[in-house]
């Protein structure tokens, strides 16, 4: 757009009800806080500035919600005498004079940019202020949407509301724009002479009308709406996101057998014609190309998986695992910071940490690198076309040559040349009828033990 | 109360439609048999004594109904001649004399003691009956509660109901509280005149009021009143246990992405704070302290986990596993019986069983506690801020010092000395060239058996 | 039944919503492609012949839909002519001279046989066109059955449609029989002069009365003409499947603790009293027995479960897992072709492999059957009553007799007698002192890296 915008976030306000030791505005939401889906939100919506109003967690807070892109200067509300006055604790940026005011909230995070671009159009067309609504069939306690020859009239709080005015069922979101060059203006003219003592927001539009400017109201989807005051709630809103998500990932060509249990993260890709499974829970930083399998229980966060790589069933990949195309990560495996390249498999019993595997290399069932030595993190790697005997321990730092051949059940501690055989293990010994003797002794321990028993 | 109490617990009907080889009231509802959750809600409403009317199974039936602070006489019903015939199976407790009894079910498990103390205030308001009613959107063949003037005139079957009592949506549970002073009179008037033949619990209505006494209803929750005759309301009875207990923990601060898929058992603590993913499964006796992090995947079961403790992705908290402070258990890991001391980690690829593991200790990837003999169970200790490396093996009975340092790979039979390092591997060799000789080898022998395959 | 039939079902239409490589009808539900469903449904309604009309993959389509027991002819649809030049691209079957046509649609595998079974019956009542219709609350644009007199008037095109015909709930499915004697004469007088030029199979109904014939409709549950045109509608209809299935195991004595966490392959077999706990995956070829167990986090496919055998937590069983009674397979255990005898016991961390493991054995924790040469698969067979130490490779081809005991940390690579004690590592070596020079050693490592570090 043309137009400046300043968008105000208020993210000060805090409920009791989420009984939680942070900011509610911090708890995540596919992975992430909430304030950073609404600054999300906001910076598709093409503003110049955006000011955070904060309370508790300043810190923290200010740092959610700085997103790739979008300047955030924030300002503490010292007390909490209402949605007017915390608008005000930015009065410092209203200053500075913006075309356009969007006032957002913190706790919203299904918010998307639609009805602040709708909103903001309401003022390019020469309103004072636009506030945006939602139809609800529970408009329950919401303050309702009084509208008049296209205008809004009022937003009536429904404890002050007539019979007929409860019947309006479009509600205040408590979202808002506002003409920037007037704004501070009007917001230092609302008043505290209420039951509460609080400066209200929703005040500003039988202020700006009184004053001969125009209020409008426009519509967004109920469910964008929706805030956040509890862990029931902040659960719901979980769900709600992954719904969406998980939808648009289906309609974009994404096999899911059963979406509503493959848990989504803020920032997960997945192309085309990929198949994932029931059960799959995705952190930050997944990219799944398409054609991709992940298989049943697994746990993919900051990997990438290539077309025609298989992951799974319980499996987890976890951040700098990288598969290639052909690649197979399967059950019990664990991947972290390694590169297993193209058809090279690792698919039992296995972890592989800050390693390479080359090509066509198999890795057999409960191979260990070895890769920490209680202070550091040493590397492994492994050539093409490699075979690794199960049940092997690498010891890093390691470096095995292609071709090599690794007996089973051994300890390399030594790098490996190229097509070489290498094996640490002792030699098998048979002690014929011992077994027995074994068992006896463990018997007459048993019986001692009750000899010495409890009573 | 003041006032004594017997409550009847009719647990003799069964369900063909169970299709069960063992009695409903035995299957269990979030992790312990349905009627144990009967029990708990009549022993929360400060009854005398409880009487239990059993049939199948009746021994597992008492055991199961016996919960802590509750004394259960067990009467075995013979025959099933109807509810009124089955209450009185209990005539030698009621001839004891109380001011109240309670007829309740076990099949209901849902049952709260609100229910059960409103008909007991009915009753001490001078009532002789007090049904439990419940409204409902589908009476269908639900007995309907027929109230005139505030008293209870009749419970009408649906089969024998007009169209306008059929209009009627408050029914019969069941459920009721009778005048313990009258009650054995009142149960022995009850006819089988009708086309069963069989003794209804529900004539008492009509019963007490022909002899001059009072009869009401009480209101409850339908979905208290669920009773369960098939497998499938089995498994929704246990959807909605779970629902209601999930939402009561995220409304007391406890964190679940997606409550639908975390399944508690009916003892789970967790505390404010704590973080629960997805996919986590309870059994009986977790305590999870607030503030702990259970990632998604896991199985936690008697177990307890600190405050600032993390568990999973896919780990298995086993009986006896204790996690201190700051301890990590990770990836395909398994506890049993183990304490965890703060900060320790078992991250990858483990199982800890009857072991100690000291603070700040690091257990490697792989990592097997050989506590298993074949006969005995022994004993694993580890000191404080060791290093086990990964894939070793601890044969039990074993001591591990503080500040020890195992080799990776090793398998140690024998106690470790503070701050000693202790290795049992054999050393790497490496023939150059032979990996070539290996695979030539296997494929001579995928030849060999090609040529005397199948055919 | 005595008429003979022939069924042709559509499968060469295709959706560019599923945005897929392949063609819809190739996409699963329940482990098997959707078309194979719909053959199902048709083989049970006692056709004679089928006839596939296919388009994109037509081989792959053939291939899927030739399920057992019935024949199936591929006719290849070159051009888009509509559903009438469709059903006409199997005219030489049709030709043959068949009492019945059936014409059915490889994108609705929720089909049942119910109601091909009364199209058919309404062909015998001599009817010439039966077409299946379904009762809707969202009739939308789905063409409106239009009956008079229990006769079908007409299929009208919503867009085509009055307000009062628009008010009819009652819709065309598009499944269709045909009275196989006169089809070929009726199919060739539709035309395609309409706006789209295309042939409509709805025009039977109206062609075949201007004959003199008569059409009228059958009802199906709105379910089971469900079809599919993106991957949400594909997840969609896997819900439907799964939750029907359950439905039904739950109704025959299965105990699902959550079953919206079970997902059943199409030929998944549970028996009476089998308990299957929350978060277990079927693929194709599970047999549970009744009183099996299987603990959440499970995964099983291909695999037989006898009563009384225990599965999980967190267990993959594989094609060729064969589980006797009271067998337990444990917490990441992963068995692949593996028999495991009566009441022998695979805990923990283990991958059994192409092996027979005897009755009452026991296979410690994190044991590996080194199958696997990296060319060949080879062969572990281990007797009766043996105890394998934790962590043991055990090297195939491998023989491990009754009651042989197997030292924990073994590398086994030649055959143990029975009775025998083996075991094939290194002794212990402790040297004092030394763990801190090698913690020492690692400080330093880190130092140096600091040093030379990324600036």
């Amino acid at each position: 757009m043309e137009r400046s915008c300043l968008a105000i976030i208020l993210a000060a306000g805090d409920s009791t009800r989420m009984k939680s030791s942070m900011s509610k505005v911090l708890h995540p939401i596919a992975s992430r806080p909430m304030i950073a889906h609404v600054m999300e939100a906001i910076a598709k919506t093409d503003i110049s500035a955006a000011a955070l109003v904060v309370g508790r967690n300043a810190d923290e807070v200010s740092a959610a919600a700085s997103i790739g892109g979008i300047a955030v200067e924030s300002y503490l509300q010292k007390e909490r005498l209402g949605t007017g006055h915390a608008v005000l604790a930015a009065r410092e940026a209203i200053a500075r004079g913006y075309d356009d005011i969007l006032v957002a909230y913190g706790d919203v995070p299904l918010l998307t940019d639609a009805p602040l671009r709708a909103a903001r159009l309401g003022l390019a067309d020469g309103n004072d202020i636009v506030v945006i609504g939602f139809h609800t069939d529970n408009p329950n306690a919401y303050g309702r949407l009084l509208v008049k020859d296209g205008e809004l009239i009022a937003i009536r709080e429904a404890k002050d509301a007539t019979d007929a005015e409860l019947a309006v069922t479009w509600c205040n979101s408590g979202l808002m724009a506002i003409n920037g060059r007037k704004a501070l203006d009007l917001l230092d003219r609302i008043g505290n002479n209420n039951a509460k003592g609080e400066y209200y927001l929703t005040d500003l539009v039988e202020i700006a009308r009184s004053l001969g400017g125009r209020a409008v109201a426009v519509d967004a989807p109920e469910v964008e709406m929706t805030g956040c005051n509890n862990r029931a709630e902040l659960a719901s809103i979980e769900r709600l996101w992954q719904e969406r998500r998980r939808h648009e990932l289906m309609l974009s060509g994404v096999t899911m057998i059963a979406p509503e249990t493959v848990f989504l993260a803020y920032d997960t890709v997945i192309g085309q014609d990929a198949l994932i499974e029931p059960n799959v829970v995705f952190g930050p930083g997944a990219v799944i190309e398409g054609g991709a399998v992940i298989h049943a229980f697994s746990h993919i966060e900051g990997a990438h998986v290539s077309a025609g790589a298989t992951v799974g069933p319980f499996a987890r990949l976890r951040p700098g695992a990288d598969l290639a195309s052909g690649a197979k990560v399967g059950n019990f495996c664990e991947v972290k910071n390694g590169k297993i390249a193209e058809g090279a498999k690792v698919n039992h019993l296995t972890y592989i940490g800050d390693a390479t595997i080359g090509a066509g290399s198999n890795i057999g069932a409960g191979t260990i690198t070895c890769n920490y030595d209680g202070v550091n993190k040493h590397e492994t790697h492994i050539g093409a076309n490699t075979f690794v005997g199960s049940n092997s321990s690498l010891v890093a730092p390691l470096r095995i040559g292609d071709g090599a051949y690794i007996a089973s059940g051994s300890v390399i501690t030594d790098d490996v040349p190229a097509d070489a055989l290498a094996f640490g293990r002792a030699r098998q010994e048979v002690k014929p009828e011992r077994a027995k003797l074994v068992r006896e002794r463990a018997l007459a321990i048993k019986a001692a033990k009750k000899g010495t028993g409890s009573h």
